[in-house]
């Protein structure tokens, strides 16, 4: 269950960016999981630009490419609070935003 | 035209998820349509758990992989209140939260 | 440096807009680099509708296809502020959305 007033946790990475020798936002996937969070979700971008500066894009063909990953954690604060020190140091570069969200439902099958 | 106060209604749903015969997010889309909504967006995660618990990967060569689809819908508080019964008993298994926003800009050219 | 009250610009646009002959999103994207702005990231929609309000889709094998755009940017209301007239005759149709986050951490390796 999820309390009406939740909150959305956002993690700005690399694509490129490893922990434990597995990318980085794997490894905080399996972290949030871990941590029982109700659930979270990957996105890649197909450009831009963040602590490291250099633009990348999916367009240029280049092995270097390092897209801009958002992995975004709905639960309430203090689930939220208490899971990041747990990925603190394993993100090097990166920006991290905390918002307040209104749960409208959330729901699942149970098997 | 959408005041400067609006809301955004963001639906966490499975990419394999149906309903009427087609998939999900596309019934929600056609649906935010039909309802006047001022726009909508679909995103599509490459990794992501929630409510069935199990992480689902993109890398994962598996025809049972179902990604994590957000999809986003801005319009005034109203409308998106009108709307959320209009397509909750079509998702057995989600989340759906709603966050204020302030509008800066919505604008479109004449056709 | 960010300061911990942050605010999250999101700007909806079409893939296929053009602006000073590349995507508009390229062209923002650069615009945020030069502004200084903490960063940016551009996410590509599978589907959705807005301003101009036909359904695109990435399933329809349609050369006209104009798939969704939101370009994110994260900085001080100040600097979204003064970034937004930079931007704005570029765009002639589009949404722009300004909410306020609580940026939890924003660092660099220092090259």
């Amino acid at each position: 269950m999820l309390p009406e007033q939740g909150h959305l946790l956002r993690i700005f990475i690399g694509e490129s960016d490893k922990h434990e020798g597995k990318p980085l936002y794997e490894w905080i996937v399996k972290k949030a999981k871990e941590s029982g969070l109700a659930g979270s979700t990957v996105l890649r971008g197909i450009e831009g630009f963040g602590a490291k500066s250099r633009i990348h894009s999916a367009k240029i063909l280049d092995l270097s490419t390092d897209l801009p990953i958002i992995i975004e954690i709905v639960d309430e604060l203090e689930k939220i609070e208490n899971f990041l020190p747990i990925i603190d140091e394993a993100i090097p570069e990166g920006l991290a935003t905390v918002e307040k969200v209104h749960v409208r439902f959330y729901r699942s099958k149970q098997k």
